[in-house]
C-alpha cells in the first residue's frame, strides 16, 4: 500500500509510523499528566487526534482505490484495533475508553439526523409501501436461511438454537448504509430512502422478533404461555412512536421555529435542531427502538421551509450547519467500529463453517428484500445490497441468547458467538464496495456527479 | 422576568415548564429504557437537548437585557443546577454525569482553538511585552491583598494559611473572558488579545506558584529545604512548551496543510485542524498546563493562509468549519459551569465576612495589571476586567490546600473552601456586564458594530 503513495506523501507516513512506534502509550501519559489540573479530557483529546487522523488517511487510501470513505475509515480502524496481534497494546484502551464510546455513539446520531435531513416525510411517504415490504421480506429471507443453517449445522442443538440464530440474521444496521450513501452522494436517491425506511421498520421488527423468541423459549422452558399481552404492547408503543413523532413533528416543527426566529440570540437554528433530534432520540430509546430511529426521524420532520425566517435573514440552513458537526463526530462511530473487530474471530478453524453458513444467509437471506420494491425506476440490487449490513444489532442479540437456556444449555454459546461476530464483520465489510460497484453499474438513475459534490459550495 | 416577555413567548416557556414538571426523571427514564439497545447515549442526549434549550433561553434573555449570551447560559445553569433547593432534583444527576462533564470539557477547547485561531502569533508577539507584564503584576496584586485579607481576617491562623489564599486568588480562567470577547465580537481587539496571552502566561506563573508554595508549606513541615530543581524544571518545561510549540507549529502548519490540500477526501482541513488543536491540548496538559492553552495556542499557529490550497478550491475556511462546533459544545460547557454553582456557598454568614474579603482582594487586586499594559490605544479598563474571572482554576487551588497541613491543621478548612467557592461565583458573573459596560463606554476603539456580526455573512 506504501508504495502506491508519491514519495513526500509516503515521507510523511513514515515519519508519523516513527514517532507512534517512539511514543509511550498515550493513555498512561495522559493519566501521568494529571497534575495540578488533572483534566480528562486530556487522554480523550489525544484519542480524538488519532481518530480523526486515521479516518482521512483511511478515508484517503479508501477513495483513491475507487472505494467509499467510510471502508477505509473502517479498515483502518481494524487496524488500530488489531495492533495488540502485533504486541502494540498502547492504543487498546480506546476500543472501551467511555468517552471515546460515547462520542461515538453521537457521531452515528448525527449522521442519521444529517440524513434524515436530506429526505422528507412526504418523499419517504411515497416509498413507504416499498420500505414495508422491504423490511418485511429482508426479515423472513434470513430469518428462514439462518434457521436451516443451524439445522443443518448444528443438528444436535434444539430447535430453539435454530430459530433464534435465524433471529439473530434479521435486523439491519442502518448507520452503515445511511453513509455509505453520503460518500457516494445518494442520500437522496429513493434507493436509499428506501433502505432506510425499511431500515428503521426492520428496528421494530427486531423487537418484535425479540421477544416473541425470548417469549417462546422462556414458556418452553418455565411452562408459562407466550406473553401475546406484553407482544401487542411492544409493537403498539413502537408504531405509536413512528405515527405519533410524525405526525406530532409535522405538526409541532413548522411552529417551534416560527416562534424561534424572533430570538435575536447566535445560533438558535442550530440549538434547535439538534435539541429536537436529542429529544426524538431520547424518546425512541425510551420505547426501546434504536436512538438513531429517533434521530432519523426528527431530520425528516425539519423541512427547509420551517425555518425559511432564518434563510431569509442570511442565515445558513440547518443540513449546511449540521456538515461540519457530522464531518467531526460520525469518523470517530467507525473507525471506532473498525477498532472493536477482533481479527482473531476470523482465525478459529472450528468456527468457520458455521460463520461461512450464517454469512451466507445474511447476505443471500437479505435479497429476498429486493422483491418488496414497488415503486418504477428503483434499482433492485442497490435495495437488496443496502440492507446487508448487521452491525452490532446481530451481536445485541447474540450477546441475549448468551443468557437465555434450552434444557440446561446456553442457546448461544461462545463458538456459536465468535460465527455471529464472523457474520457481522463480513456483513459490513463487504457492503461499501457492493455499494459503489451496484451504483456503478447502474445506467438508470440519473445521478450526480460524485465528483463535483465532494467539495462543498463556496 | 417572565412578565417582559411577549404574551406568545412567554406561553411557550409556561409549557414548557409544565412540560418538564410532569416528567419523570430523565435519566431514571433512560436508566429504564437500556432494552434491547441499552444505549448509554440515551441519557446523554436527553441531557444535551435540555442544556442546549437552556443556553438558548438564557442566551436570549440576556441578550434583551442588554447583556453577553454567555451570562444567560450560566444564570440559566445556576437556575438548573439549583432547582434541588425547591427540592426538585431530577436534573441535579446533570452535574455530575461523565459524559456531560467530558462534551463541556471539549466545549472549552474548542471554544479557545475558535478564538486562538482569529488571531495569529504575530499579532500576539505585537501585544506580549503588555500580556507579559499584565500577567505578572495581576499575580501579584491578588496575591498580596489575599495574604492581607487572610491576616486581617484570620489572625489565628499560620501565615502559611495567608500564603496559601494568596495564592489561591492568582491566576486568571481564561474561558469565560474569551467567550465574552467573542459574545461581543471583540476577540481580534488588542484588549482581547492582551488578556488572553495574559491568561495563559498566568497558567505558568500559577503552576509555579502553586509548586513554590506547596515546597514550603512542605519543607516547613518535614524540615526540608524548598525543592529549588523541582521548581526550575517546571518553569522549563511551561516555557520550552509555549515557545516550542509556537516555533515548530510555525514551521510545520503550511507544511502540513501543503501535504493535505492534495488529499481528495472530504473535511480533511477540518480534520487536520481539529487534530492539530487536539494533539497541543494533550501536550500542554502532559507538562500540567491546562488543555486549553494547547487548544489557543493551536488556534494562534494555525493561520488562513496555511490553507490557501483548500480555499482556493472552494472549500469553507477552518474559522468557518469550526463555527458549528463551536456553537454546539461551547455553551454545554457554560450551562454545565453555572450548574455546578451551588448558591448555598452564598447563604453561609460564617463565611460571608471572608468571602467578601476574598472577593473584593481577587478584583480589586488584579487592577493593578493594567498597569501593564505598553501598547497605545488599549482600553486599559478592558484589560484589568478581563482579567478577574478565577472560574475552576481557584478552586482546583483551594481543593489541593484542602489537602496540605501546618501545624497539624488543614491550610484550607471548610469555610475557608466555601469562602473561595463564593470568590468564584462573584469573579465569573460580575465579569460578562462589566466587559460588556467598558466596552460600551470606551469611545476610542473603532470597533465592529455588535448587531451587524450578530448574523453570520451568507
Amino acid at each position: 500500500m506504501l508504495a502506491l503513495m508519491p514519495t513526500r506523501f509516503r515521507k510523511a507516513v513514515c515519519l508519523g509510523a516513527l514517532a507512534w512506534a517512539l511514543w509511550p502509550s498515550a493513555h498512561a501519559f495522559a493519566d501521568t499528566a494529571a497534575g495540578s489540573h488533572g483534566d480528562p479530557v486530556a487522554p480523550l483529546v489525544m484519542s480524538l487526534a488519532i481518530i480523526l487522523l486515521a479516518a482521512k488517511l483511511g478515508a484517503e487510501l479508501a477513495m483513491r482505490v475507487g472505494q467509499p470513505a467510510v471502508l477505509g475509515e473502517l479498515v483502518f480502524g481494524v487496524l488500530i484495533g488489531n495492533l495488540t496481534l502485533l504486541g502494540f497494546d498502547r492504543l487498546a484502551y480506546m476500543k472501551t475508553d467511555a468517552a471515546v464510546d460515547i462520542l461515538a455513539r453521537l457521531g452515528v446520531v448525527v449522521l442519521l439526523f444529517e440524513v434524515g435531513l436530506e429526505s422528507t416525510v412526504a418523499q419517504m411517504m411515497k416509498v413507504g409501501t416499498s420500505a414495508f415490504l422491504v423490511a418485511t421480506l429482508g426479515v423472513i429471507g434470513p430469518f428462514a436461511l439462518g434457521w436451516g443453517v443451524g439445522a443443518l449445522l448444528l443438528p444436535d442443538a434444539s430447535v430453539y438454537v435454530h430459530v433464534f440464530l435465524g433471529a439473530t440474521l434479521t435486523a439491519t444496521s442502518v448507520g452503515l448504509t445511511a453513509r455509505v450513501m453520503q460518500d457516494l452522494s445518494r442520500s437522496q436517491s429513493n434507493e436509499a430512502r428506501i433502505v432506510l425506511g425499511a431500515a428503521v421498520i426492520d428496528d421494530v421488527l427486531g423487537l418484535v422478533i425479540l421477544a416473541v423468541v425470548t417469549g417462546i423459549i422462556g414458556a418452553a422452558e418455565q411452562g408459562g404461555s407466550l406473553p401475546i399481552g406484553a407482544l401487542l404492547l411492544i409493537v403498539g408503543k413502537a408504531t405509536a412512536f413512528l405515527v405519533g413523532s410524525l405526525l406530532l413533528g409535522v405538526w409541532l416543527s413548522p411552529r417551534m421555529f416560527r416562534i424561534a426566529s424572533r430570538l435575536k440570540a447566535r445560533g438558535v437554528l442550530l440549538a434547535l435542531g439538534l435539541a429536537f433530534c436529542f429529544f426524538l432520540s431520547w424518546v425512541a430509546s425510551l420505547i426501546e427502538l434504536a436512538p438513531i430511529v429517533g434521530a432519523f426521524a426528527a431530520g425528516l420532520i425539519l423541512e427547509d421551509i420551517h425555518y425559511r425566517d432564518f434563510a431569509d435573514r442570511g442565515e445558513r440552513t440547518l443540513d449546511d450547519l449540521m456538515k461540519p458537526i457530522g464531518a467531526f463526530l460520525s469518523p470517530i462511530f467507525f473507525v471506532v467500529m473498525g477498532m472493536r473487530t477482533d481479527l482473531r474471530a476470523l482465525a478459529e478453524p472450528a468456527v468457520l463453517g458455521l460463520a461461512g453458513g450464517l454469512t451466507l444467509a445474511a447476505i443471500v437471506g437479505k435479497q429476498l428484500s429486493m422483491l418488496g420494491v414497488v415503486n418504477r425506476g428503483v434499482d433492485r440490487l442497490v435495495v437488496g445490497l443496502g440492507m446487508i449490513p448487521r452491525g452490532e444489532v446481530g451481536l445485541i442479540f447474540a450477546n441475549i441468547g448468551l443468557g437465555l437456556h434450552a434444557a440446561g444449555k446456553p442457546i448461544i454459546d461462545g463458538n456459536t458467538f465468535s460465527a455471529v461476530i464472523v457474520m457481522v464483520i463480513v456483513t459490513t465489510m463487504v457492503t461499501p464496495p457492493a455499494l459503489k460497484w451496484a451504483f456503478s453499474r447502474s445506467v438508470r438513475a440519473p445521478a450526480p456527479e460524485p465528483e463535483s459534490v465532494k467539495q462543498p459550495a463556496p
